[in-house]
């Protein structure tokens, strides 16, 4: 089996080095660690609907985030985590596809297999991944589509984005935008192009619903776009089912979860700010500062796959070696912000193994 | 959206009806009404993996389905139900597909999507559906593969398919089964072909774990085949984290469930016998005999769609209109056996309709 080189492959690590899986910290996978209080009744209500099939047109799904959105339910794709939906919308795109780097290898690689050619963009790590926009509208002919993950992964960093979707639309390409961390950042109302969606067609946005609301396992996620060919194109490819029980039962409970929502809002960015300024103050350790729940680090001194394997062997942590994403290299580290007990174990291991150079 | 002409699409009756899903009986759908014991192990199993991703190998499904049908487990592919498995084969086999029909309408979709040319058999429903060999020989230059479905949807026959197997074989074309449900069947230990994957590479296999099982909505099947080619290239395009949590949970638990497996298969066949000696009684009523559970019933002096109506609206009975299969016409229907009590209102309700013509 190929090695697709995510984080939160936590079973191949326990695999190599006969760990038991219940002692590890996931600090590789990007997870909100608290879970709504509904979460219960979305297993008993997902359990119930288990000897049935899943809506084939998921009408309640769509019709629950279309409320949490202000959106038309027409616009809203839902998916077998946002994954089915990056797959199907490169069947349904002009051949050329332009993807904004570092960033989520899933992009890539669904754009491969659907045979479309690749343009890469790569924000210089030296210059805090600045966007060049200017460069983007240089070579706008090069490509039909452009991809973006805001916040991006793994920098972290959620840009105001308008300018370039404007340029976008004047030049009647796509614009796509992997939101998918965009509700662990405060300023998620404000940068956030859902409510363009309505007057733009140039636009296609892909959220990870169960990321936000710490429950991967449930796999729901959804796509918004006003394009009446893409949505039609996506359904023509779409498999039946590919939605389990659960996850339509999740649909009808996380979005009216708005208190929890805020907490976890304010909890990111407490803590995000305490983390940084932490990892900051150990040596070898250059942190890149962030809008959501997870951290880029870039080391001196130390490898990434390393660091990576010490801090599991020795301290139970499993890190992402962020070494694999264009535009990076073998210095860098990405961590997830988790339970604050957690964050501490984190920084800690990082400090002594630092301190050990 | 397209209308994929499944059964089991309670919510489009539902909306056009007006009525409450709760009330409806489902025989559109062929599912088992009785889930194992296990259940609440699986729904607590799942949910307590909610948190985190499932294993991006699947190293626990594929080890637990290998170990139920003792097997290498580098034969087993599990997926998003059997459907995802029929999908990414398409992308991996020869240009040229033929398909058993009347059949399952998912082969063809997916076939298509590929790019694929299809070649049509069709078992003529005057001839009992006779599946013709001799045909199938004379004709093997013009496909690389054949897709047949054993036991067969919709007419419910198991086939002795070692002929056909050998057939393709000595003409090296790959032979596709899909055996979803062969183990209704009492005679399915015999008439599978999973004790031949060890030495045959040119074979095929899905499954769908979830229809026997009675839990349709949690997602799981499985593909089997030797043919390491095609499970790399499968691999090569399959998504990441199609399976949810409760999936992945499910097969830890449900292949052990001997008894209720032995159960379910002692009820199903002396249900048939029930309902077939009933069926058959009802005047303008022609019951084909089948192996698993679903009945397939021809109608004189009334269409499909019609009584299909009538029923839902008279007896919140929901019944597949079999018309859109291959080689069938608007008098054809297909039902589920359900619950004892609740295939007696079926047949009342048939009996009744059929009186008044």
């Amino acid at each position: 089996m190929e090695k697709l080189g995510h984080g939160a492959d936590v079973e191949s690590m326990v695999e190599q080095y006969g760990k038991k899986n219940t002692k590890v910290i996931d600090f590789s996978s990007n997870i909100n660690p608290e879970m709504p209080g509904c979460i219960d009744s979305i297993i008993k209500s997902g359990a119930d609907a288990l000897s049935r099939y899943p809506d084939i047109e998921y009408r309640r799904v769509r019709k629950n985030i279309s409320e949490y959105l202000d959106i038309d339910m027409e616009y809203v794709i839902p998916g077998n985590g946002a994954t089915e939906l990056i797959y199907l919308l490169m069947k349904n795109i002009g051949k050329k596809i332009a993807i904004i780097n570092p960033t989520f290898s899933e992009y890539r690689r669904s754009a491969t297999l659907s045979g479309l050619e690749v343009v890469d963009f790569v924000m210089d790590s030296k210059n805090g991944f600045r966007l060049d926009i200017d460069e983007i509208e240089s070579r706008i002919d090069e490509f039909d589509s452009l991809f973006i993950c805001n916040p991006n992964n793994p920098d972290g960093k959620l840009r105001d984005i308008y300018e370039l979707m404007d340029i976008m639309k004047k030049h009647g390409k796509l614009l796509i935008v992997d939101e998918t961390f965009i509700e662990f950042s405060p300023m998620y109302r404000e940068r956030s192009l859902v409510s363009e969606l309505e007057t733009n067609r140039n636009l296609f946005i892909i959220r990870a619903a169960t990321k936000f609301f710490g429950m991967p396992g449930i796999r729901l996620g959804y796509a918004l776009t006003s394009n009446k060919e893409i949505i039609d194109g996506i359904y023509r490819y779409k498999e039946p089912w590919s939605l389990n029980s659960f996850a339509d039962a999740a649909s009808e409970y996380i979005f009216k979860e708005s208190e929890y929502m805020e907490r976890s809002r304010k909890y990111f960015e407490k803590e995000i700010e305490f983390m940084t300024s932490e990892l900051k103050k150990i040596k070898g350790i250059n942190v890149y500062e962030t809008d959501t729940n997870f951290i880029l680090i870039r080391l001196d001194g130390i490898k990434a796959s390393e660091i990576r394997k010490i801090l599991f062997e020795r301290a139970d942590i499993l890190i992402r070696d962020a070494s694999n994403f264009i535009g990076l290299d073998d210095s860098f580290i990405r961590v997830a912000v988790k339970k604050h007990e957690e964050n501490i174990v984190l920084i800690n291991a990082i400090s002594s193994v630092m301190g050990l150079l």
